[in-house]
């Protein structure tokens, strides 16, 4: 763990400030609702990390470089805006700034509760003249309150009376250091808002700003109560980047300043700056009359409930323990409140990625969402519901039919520019069909199965038609694309692509027949169905008879080995030091890819099976990509390697606390802590939803003594709780639910059953290449 | 044929000026030496389609932008530069510039004549005003002396006295218009170039000048002789970028103005300004001591020995001969003072390709050269083998051994930006351990042998064995490379590659054996022959035997055909019109590749197993690649498919002529030019050099009545003639030469010894794609 964080179950606390670890923490203490995101950075601006403010979906675009062009090539990136910073409040004691760097800090402490969703700081500080105060700022990103931060700064003289001057800022065009190494990016994101509109009247002010190139449109307000002393003086200025309330009072021993700032955000790529105006100013105006006690309730109600229907616990690692709820805070606050956007790789607590969203988000993010905010699933994929023209269009200029979702976007358009690993990866289609079907599996929502679900399923088996056809050599074949492993591209009949686009094809059948309504409306008619079924039937999923495992792609178990024995630490990893046509034809795979299949597609393999092919794919994958462990931690544990399994969820739990990949300060990894819950939940708790059925098969790894975690599945909450040889289920509200253990039926009513764990399976433990093993500080 | 272009067969002239086909007989009329390359533009400069002068090798470096950046890619691209200009001759006629564009031109003709070397421009011009005046200029770019060009320009009055001024210029920064889309490359060649130094003094002047970031320099010179009435008046005025010798005289009826102008050029990366400007004084004094009635009789007597060598006849199509000495005219003005230079894919006729040289040198120019002026292509190998440090540097950034040569260069590091089409593509080194078997089994020039030839054959050799590996599948395979056909990319087992990597390692040996002590000198031993014997011996080379064919590369047979039917004729080139993922995934073939593996290693193949390959990809190749229709000949008539190999010849003669790629305003296609000559030679003579021996098996297509064609080997020149029903071999000089016709010896004596054809072999004679049958207008 990286020093200053301290280990308790239900909070973050990190001690002191260490000014070189900022930009770690302010990703750590992040705080977003899916809407809104602030990094944590301190209330005085500075010293900082990497400052950031983000509003869902609101970027800035550039064009893409290319020194050879290719026909559909993407012509234009997009990068998400670090937009008007509302977090500022500066703070002079005595005509000296509060700056951390300077005087002494007799205590500092960031504390951010999973419970109350509150982000805390408290130091206090002695001026260099030797004044002596006390400050408290606790920061919210509502929940309830879709456009709504609010933050409440408390200052009070220790030992003497001092005079405070608070300054409380809207600032655009905040100075930042782009770490792109594309200039025309850098260039994007400098300076990259356009002043519209501004107005300030009493201690509330508005900022309206537009960008230059993707022509979205943004509103940034503020509004305040200050509780102080009778002699307060405050003043509102506002410039067209820069709104400021200064309020400067003489507050004695005993007593304090508060000040309460509300921030309101909204953006569009349609609405005039008056209307974006007036809806920032009734989000001031909800947020106020809420108020701050009722911001904070309505806030913790939130969390009780989330906490209700998501709460993981585990006996015997309390590091572990923290980080499961550390990570299921995070991905509720990336994914409940973004509303028909996308959910980005890094959320909202960081620049990284450029702010895209990939199929990460369907693959590990959703299934977490799926079985615990289920709402927030649905808002996902109605977002690439939403995308469905420009995946159509994307499909059209590819030559494809259906609907190509992108490899990276904010906006629904694709934005990678190198396509082998980019455009090639057509599994993404697969992916989202994947969560459309758990979704609907898992809730039932109708209206979304008829809408949204059905066509999304449609398009995209359609795309899999146009991209597959029949060879005499071996049946349907999907050739010159690219599976999840970004160490092997554009290979002919990928496992993975292939067995999650006969999924696809499949469902797509299941959702015309239960929708025909649907169906007719799209087009679809019995020869299509047919061609759905036939081609899933005959669909091509090679395998390797000499050495008795499936090839990841066609001719992969031909491939040279990788020389791990000659790959020295530093070059982990390989992409950075190594050209990708030597990783392509080697026998090395970045992240699961094969093993996410056995995983995701378990219902086409034998155990046995999956145990050989997870010791193949285990000795060559590097886990170069946070994508890999959450799976590998499944997969082993399903194969009976409990304790391998277990080390994998340490990695991809404590992948940010413990900065494993070194670039958190970049913002945090979704898909990574998404996987901690998979791997607690598909890996120990065995919890599979093959064919629309909810099912389980519980173990413990040696490390822990007991592991509980709960869920939803059609409206009912249920919790599983495992021990060493027994598991129990019990329904925590809801209809009783059906499922299963170890294959056994179980009922799961208000009464917790009790089901006797059988004996591990015992197959041989594999290894992972040498200097690859899980990793944990 | 462009309309205007004269069918005869030892010139090609065109009547008229057309300006609109400017940019095409700029190409078609550019004069070169392989050092100094003149575009065919008229004397007065304008009205002209794009100007260009270009000493070989002379560049500017660019810097290459990446959207997505990758380990080894390339950070600078090479961009050939418009040198300074010295073709410019202005002309006043009484006041009013001779433009061909304004006044009227009774008769205007540009000859260019392929045994004296010299173009020669004929115009009557009537200006606005009335004067008329007759004009003839002769251009040569002499093969003697590397760096001098000439110009002989005369006019006279027609009917009545004229006062006629003549301004004769270099011109550096010459403003041109760049075709790129990189804004970059575009920036690159906007005044390239830096003044260093001028000075003029009589008649002659020079300028000096540097590239800014490829930190070349390089100088023009120009001396003047001038015959005129007595009452001329001429200066010189010296700028940084221009050096102008004005002639103002006034000229009687049956008097006349005759200026002869030489040009001197050179560059150096290392040379200083004064030493350069040194070097091409000196080259104006040797072109004045010559003269200009010596310069032309050397040029002729240059070209009267190459065609002694090198001529090729046929009987029945008047157009075609014509083609087949225009693409060996420029053949040997490409290759034959390159000296230790590339010889691009253009030559120095435009600046298509930016200038590169590419594997097309190698493997179609190269041979031509090897059998016609053979210490010409040991010049390019020498080329090749300057630039080993290069090529072991990239080996080794690739994680290699041995040397890597570039996909495109000009210096001899990778410029290419798109890795799965350049990199990927390792055949090139095979290809130049190919050229230079070749030429060592050709000419047994031992010298070049011990040291160049077996330095670049071992490197290879070692490139070849750190890319492949033993397999237990199937042998030594050499996974994830691009063959030639560039739209299939980073297969497995590219047939061509496997086995001319296959013919490197043997060749490699067989140098070794040959030459021990460069064996030791480069670290060769036992163990290592042993390594490359064994390798050759276990290639991989893979085989369908649903389909009895050889798939291209691993896999290709069971991809999906391409929808020929549905592919309109506007959407070719392919490349243009769908995104390479597509291409790559389908059976589609730009350019001959499994072919030419049974043209280039005929001798691994039997005739029954080339007929089916041939049949199965004929159908399958679009012929996107001016590369393709030479090798497709050539394997058609091996096949017996007599007349449609024939077409191909056509194609691949006519490709500048006709114009059938549509872009030769950029500069000729080299290859293709040398295709048409292996066309013929391989094609319908059945020339084969397998195994170091030089074999016949000649046969004539139904269009043709006769051919004949003439060649060196191992300091000989034969001829062989071909008829219906017989060939013929003589000896032309030198010492007999043993050979074999259709697989009988044949000893090839003074006396012409003639032979039987025997029947041609009968396989179904397959078809190209629909749409997609040889070209010719």
């Amino acid at each position: 763990m990286i020093p200053g964080f301290e280990c308790a179950s239900w909070e973050l606390r990190w001690r002191g400030l260490a000014v070189d670890n900022l930009h770690r923490t302010e990703s750590t203490f992040a705080l977003s609702n899916g809407h809104i995101g602030l990094r944590g950075s301190l209330d005085e601006g500075e010293p900082v990390g990497l400052p950031g403010t983000y509003l869902n979906g609101f970027y800035e675009a550039h064009d893409l470089p290319y020194a050879e062009a290719g026909y559909g090539y993407p012509e234009a990136g997009q990068t998400i805006v670090n937009v008007t910073d509302g977090k500022i409040i500066r703070l002079l004691v005595d005509d000296e700034p509060l700056d951390m760097r300077y005087g002494k800090a007799h205590s500092h402490q960031r504390t951010l509760d999973f419970r109350t969703g509150v982000l805390t700081r408290e130091t206090e500080w002695e001026s260099p003249t030797g004044a002596l105060v006390r400050l408290r700022s606790q920061r919210l990103v509502s929940f309830t309150q879709r456009a709504v931060a609010a933050i409440r700064y408390e200052v009070e003289p220790v030992d003497r009376p001092l005079q405070l001057v608070v300054q409380s800022d809207l600032l655009a065009n905040e100075p930042i250091v782009s770490e792109s190494r594309d200039p025309r990016v850098a260039a994007a994101l400098r300076d990259p808002l356009v002043a519209e509109f501004q107005h300030g009247e009493g201690e509330r002010a508005v900022l309206v700003h537009r960008t230059r190139k993707s022509e979205l449109r943004m509103a940034a307000g503020m509004d305040h109560e200050i509780i102080s002393p009778d002699n307060l003086r405050s003043g509102l200025t506002v410039e067209t980047d820069l709104a400021r309330l200064t309020a400067a009072v003489d507050v004695g021993l005993g007593e304090r300043l508060c000040v309460t700032k509300y921030l309101g955000y909204g953006w569009s790529g349609q609405r005039s700056a008056p209307a974006l105006r007036a809806q920032v100013e009734a989000a001031l105006a909800g947020a106020r009359q809420t108020g701050w006690a009722g911001l904070l309730a309505e806030q913790r109600r939130f969390l009780d409930d989330f906490w209700d229907v998501a709460d993981v616990e585990i006996d015997g690692d309390p590091e572990l323990q923290q980080a499961l709820r550390f990570a299921l805070f995070h991905i509720v606050q990336a994914g409940v409140r973004g509303e028909n956007r996308a959910i980005p790789g890094k959320g909202l607590t960081g620049p990284g990625y450029d702010g895209h969203a990939f199929w990460d988000t369907e693959t590990f993010v959703l299934p977490v969402l799926t079985y615990t905010v289920p709402a927030a699933a649905r808002d996902a994929l109605r977002w690439r519901h939403s995308t469905l023209p420009k995946a159509r269009e994307r499909a059209h200029v590819l030559g494809k039919k259906g609907a190509a979702f992108p490899w990276r976007s904010i906006n629904g358009a694709e934005c990678s520019a190198y396509w082998p690993a980019g455009t090639a990866a057509f599994h993404v289609s697969a992916d989202i069909a994947d969560a459309v079907s758990r979704y609907v599996a898992a809730t039932q929502d109708g209206d979304f199965d008829r809408n949204e679900g059905t066509e999304l399923l449609v398009e995209t088996a359609r795309l899999w038609m146009s991209l597959g056809h029949y060879d005499p050599h071996d049946g349907f074949r999907i050739d010159g694309v690219t599976g999840p492993d970004e160490y092997t591209a554009v290979v002919d009949n990928n496992i993975y692509t292939n067995v999650m686009a006969q999924k696809n094809l499949t469902e797509a059948v299941a959702a015309c027949e239960r929708n025909p309504d649907s169906a007719e409306r799209l087009g679809v008619d019995a020869d299509e169905l047919a061609a759905w079924r036939h081609a899933a039937d005959e669909m091509c999923v090679p395998f390797d008879n000499l050495l008795g495992v499936h090839p990841q792609s066609e001719g992969f178990t031909s491939h040279e080995p990788w020389d791990f024995a000659g790959t020295p630490e530093d070059n982990y990893p390989l992409m950075l030091n190594y050209p990708y046509f030597d990783l392509y034809r080697k026998q090395v795979v970045k992240q699961a890819d094969l093993v996410l299949a056995l995983h995701l597609r378990g219902d086409l393999f034998t155990l046995e099976q999956k145990a050989a092919d997870f010791a193949y794919y285990e000795a060559r994958t590097i886990r170069d990509s946070s994508l890999s462990a959450a799976t590998q931690a499944v997969v082993a544990a399903e194969c009976g390697h409990l304790d391998l399994a277990f080390d994998y969820l340490a990695e991809t739990a404590l992948i940010d606390l413990q900065d494993l990949h070194e670039n958190v300060r970049n913002g945090l990894h979704m898909a990574s802590l998404a996987g901690a819950w998979l791997a607690l939940v598909a890996g120990f708790g065995g919890m599979r939803d093959h064919h629309g059925e909810l099912t389980f098969a519980p173990r413990l790894p040696s490390a822990l003594s007991r592991a509980s975690f709960r869920m939803c599945w059609r409206g009912s909450r249920i919790c599983v709780e495992i021990e060493r040889d027994t598991a129990s289920y019990r329904l925590v509200s809801g209809d009783p639910v059906r499922s299963a253990h170890h294959g056994e039926p179980v009922e799961i009513g208000p009464e917790p059953v009790s089901m006797a764990i059988p004996p591990v399976p015992e197959f041989p433990t594999p290894s992972p290449p040498p200097g690859r093993e899980p990793r944990r500080k």
